[in-house]
């Protein structure tokens, strides 16, 4: 199966069984569910998840078993998405070709969108049926390490508060706080449900490593390279608001260079563990050529 | 010893150990800490966590094993305040007799604070050493569905999104997700920490849930009745915001003999158990009478 038919397959799973794990639809204000609903089925790409069930799969386990970690990784993407997305913040009107939650919700209902779907995330973790309590125990260390204050909301509080970015290290650290350590918890929470080795984990993690980095240049070269109806959002949104990307950093021919050399340092670390890790080495070379 | 004297101890224990709950300071950005910090040192009462610890030792469990769950609740209702404080929400200025997160650090970083030490809470509870994996479940379990869109952030999306409450049972519903979640959470998690029979948790979520509704009426009693000194935020707000609470609804003499009545039920719940819960017993009475 070519890599691009494999992965519309797992999303695919992941969208026929995500409805399983959100709160009880009966139980709680019609409002926020709207607001929760509107944003988390906006049509993203599903990366994270699909990541998770397909790392699970190249590890021996169980689709069924990496479904809770999915659905919560892309609650707390979705939940990042919706805050980030706030006047507050970064202040953007469009989100995957739609108005962002604030512009159709409020502002007060959107970050309180955020606030349920991230809280939401580790109940749908901690209720899974087919996983142990060690399991759980360690997929809430993951989860909570990669999203919280040494995480994703380290790299957005830089984002928000750093005014000048000369130096590529600083740049470096917001986008592997920002993206990379999400993407790192995707595959290693896979990896999790299927009981993988400590070996295997420490090669996924840095397969996931440079995967993370090579998705975040991808993303600043699309933002200068695409229109509005390719990318689903507004481009040219980083130049706008006067942002220092590794495009702007290093230049386009060069921030190409890069994707390729982390696209390549990928596969390399998968090559280094024993078994079959082609699927998830196409879908690095997959995401170094996306295009949106 | 008397109760006031056995939850300031409480309250110191818990002082004195609450920073090795936060993530290491070295590691992530001062700014982002700096803002957690500012309010979750901003001189709170530490009510949720004292419960935790309280009702830990009131079931034969150690204090050491509570702090964690105890750490996460305060974490997670210093979260709540920052986020409700917020111009999108309350727009409220004064908390704790001083100026909200978002006074001094910006909304965006504000919300920042909020989601971090939202998502901290469950590494921290994901990481004590001194509760097995079974333990860990069930306190993610706890917190995050009393935290969540079936518990107080349904209960802030019901407070924001209805512009008119003529109905007791919604301001019921209101106030039981708003604040009775998180402290029948509190209560709930040192029993889960202490091994508790499920006969004594059941007693016990009885007593949470009456003593929960009797600190929101007080609440709303003190708002009409208190200075901004004595409160440490400003009172009169709620009508300010021609807000409808239980003073409004049913006046100040009837919403003190409901006050009565719930801490008498709170206390009635624990006698039908077998042990001795008078250290329970008499907090839920400082409770009733608490005035600020």
């Amino acid at each position: 199966m070519e890599i691009r038919e494999y992965l519309a397959a797992q999303q695919n799973y992941f969208e026929r069984n995500l409805a399983d794990f959100l709160p009880n639809s009966g139980q709680y204000p019609q409002i926020l569910r709207q607001a929760m609903e509107y944003s988390l089925y906006a049509g993203g790409k599903r990366l994270r998840p699909v990541l998770t069930l397909a790392t699970a799969e190249a590890c021996g386990g169980q689709l069924s078993a990496a479904m809770a970690p999915a659905a919560a990784l892309e609650m707390i993407h979705t939940y990042s998405l919706i805050h980030d997305d706030l006047p507050a913040m970064d202040d953007d009107d469009l989100r995957r070709g739609k108005p962002t939650c604030h512009k159709v919700f409020g502002d007060g209902m959107a970050i309180l969108a955020g606030d349920a779907l991230l809280t939401h995330a580790f109940s749908a973790v901690a209720q899974a049926e087919n996983l142990d309590a060690q399991q759980v125990v360690a997929l809430v260390r993951e989860l909570a390490g990669a999203a919280g204050p040494l995480g994703m909301v380290a790299g957005q509080a830089l984002d928000i508060s750093v005014t000048e970015i000369k130096d590529p290290t600083l740049l470096n650290r917001i986008h592997r706080c920002k993206t990379g350590a999400l993407f790192s918890a995707a595959v290693r929470c896979g990896a999790i449900t299927a009981r993988a080795s400590n070996l295997v984990l420490d090669g996924l993690t840095k397969y996931a490593d440079a995967l993370g980095f090579a998705y975040q240049v991808v993303d600043d070269i699309l933002d200068v390279t695409k229109t509005s109806a390719q990318l689903g959002k507004n481009p040219g949104s980083d130049a706008k608001q006067g942002k220092v990307t590794f495009v702007t950093l290093y230049g386009l021919d060069e921030a190409r260079s890069m994707v390729h050399a982390e696209t390549q340092r990928a596969v390399t670390a998968l090559t280094e563990l024993p078994g079959d890790w082609s699927v998830l080495q196409d879908l690095a070379l997959f995401i170094g050529q996306r295009s949106n």
